[in-house]
């Protein structure tokens, strides 16, 4: 029997070396996803531009860092596909036949695009390339004809937008050559920042995959504990501890000895934040390895991504002549 | 001395064969800048497809027949670069780019999008591609680093958006590398269809320029002439006659002489679209013989677009390095 495995589109945009946050989010997934499916996994660079116009982070260097991470960590190109959206013109050419059939008034009205047109301040985000955000996420997938798409809650709008516009094109020119895609409903990562803030490299509060063990230490040093507990006699409340919080999610094994030594006021905040740097550096400790040897040549991630970008334009390439017949063009 | 040659880039969406009107309100223009200017001309397969998508009229078929048309009335390929839009991806690269930095209200305020938004029936065009319509005259333009852009007055609006488009561009980038295209103000064809509405290949009322004689007479005959005029013996009013301002156009030097016959009641209508008619046919002739010449083999056209995509493409690639150098990328 010859099973036809299934096709997963995700990408990440492309914002330089990845943080525990995404290894949680999305990339241990990622790496999951491989045995079970045919995966494409896309640095989304012309996303990052939508948004980071003003000070574009989908550089060459941003998108090398980006890569090296997802394959340190366990992103396996004799798998998975893996390319940088750019390459691949036909991203833009099905965005254009999509953005032709697309109302207005679907992307007006899109939950997220409103939300952070008023939620982020500081960068002029009311152009015409942000409002189609959701239109060339639509021409990613469609493009592979993906069938699975992992998202988190929030991204279900734009799915739901990918499929509106699937069953669009697919109605008015009377074809099935675009392909409805499916949510996976992952669960995204409510890890902190070191500073109990949203993990975010804009604020500097990220621990990164590839920072060495005394960056680790030194950054956990640093993080916040339970402010009530001022001296180490003082019995802790894990339960408003970020460092706890990481216990749960990196050694979820040791989370019961950890609230008893925090309740019980065995270990000091120092001690316990050092175990916890240990588990930290443990965990990312074979990744970094691979990571190192990874880019001991720079013209590996170069190939991968030559490689990567021909297997997509492969299949895109395909895609695209279906729909251009679909249209009459 | 060395004089660089200033650029002129135009278009046309491919609406198939080309008729009079065309002639007069581009084509003649086009053979005529040739001489003086680097011209870039191109069929402009993604705009058509922007506000046509319904029923989209950029077939290849089309494409073929406009470009014929060019040819056969000439344009001249040693002189100038003839290419197809959707050929020379950077145009989509480019329009993604200036999207991201063109705000919104921009496209929103642009007053051929208000007034085609309200006078366009039977076509819904309140699509997300159709709202960046000028956006990509932008890319269009500035691509190939135009220095001029013939234009009729209602599409001044849009040449100013792609000089706001440059402006924001380079000034956000603290860069030069687009060029502020100037407007060069072209008369408009006046030319009424066989019905007297407005000449439009939708309402069959055209003469093309490759109608063969004989489908010329068919379709002269059929003008409106002054319906005041029931009798051979009434005196004609030229001034509201359409026929009387086909000779204002193709034989201007015969208009004298047309007044008299029609005021003087000298010669009936009927001789008179005859007449009308052997004028036509001798103005095309001679393209229509070398549009003959370009069709015998269509592998003549075929070469012709994809050496002109070749040598467009030398130039936008250029640019588009000079450009993502510029962001940053």
């Amino acid at each position: 029997m010859n099973k036809v495995r299934k096709r997963i589109l995700s990408g990440m945009r492309p914002t330089g070396r990845l943080h525990i946050g995404h290894l949680l989010g999305a990339l241990e997934n990622w790496v999951k996803y491989q045995d079970e499916y045919d995966c494409f996994y896309m640095v989304a660079d012309w996303h990052a531009l939508m948004s980071e116009y003003e000070k574009p982070d989908a550089t060459r260097q941003n998108i090398y860092d980006c890569v090296a991470d997802w394959l340190a960590f366990g992103v396996d190109t004799s798998k998975s596909t893996v390319f940088v959206q750019s390459d691949v013109p036909e991203h833009l050419e099905l965005y254009m036949m999509l953005s032709c059939i697309t109302p207005l008034p679907w992307l007006e009205r899109c939950p997220t695009y409103k939300e952070q047109l008023k939620e982020i301040k500081g960068r002029d985000l009311f152009t015409y390339a942000f409002l189609g955000y959701p239109a060339l996420q639509a021409a990613d997938i469609m493009l592979y004809k993906a069938n699975i798409v992992p998202v988190g809650k929030d991204q279900l709008p734009h799915l739901e937008l990918t499929r509106e516009i699937c069953r669009r094109f697919n109605h008015l020119y009377k074809t099935d050559v675009l392909i409805e895609p499916q949510a996976m409903l992952t669960k995204t990562s409510k890890l902190l920042g070191i500073d109990n803030r949203k993990m975010s490299k804009s604020y500097g509060n990220t621990i990164a995959l590839s920072d060495e063990p005394d960056v680790i230490i030194k950054k956990t040093k640093k993080m916040i504990t339970d402010p009530q507990r001022i001296k180490m006699d003082d019995p802790g409340h894990p339960e408003v501890c970020n460092v706890y919080s990481y216990y749960n999610v990196f050694a979820p094994e040791q989370s019961k000895e950890v609230y008893d030594w925090c309740t019980g006021a065995k270990k000091g905040c120092t001690e316990c934040k050092s175990i916890m740097a240990d588990v930290l550096i443990k965990r990312l400790e074979e990744g970094q390895k691979a990571r190192k040897e990874i880019v001991r040549d720079k013209k590996t991630i170069q190939n991968i991504l030559k490689n990567g970008a021909e297997k997509a334009r492969d299949i895109a390439g395909k895609t695209m002549k279906e729909v251009k017949e679909a249209v009459g063009l």
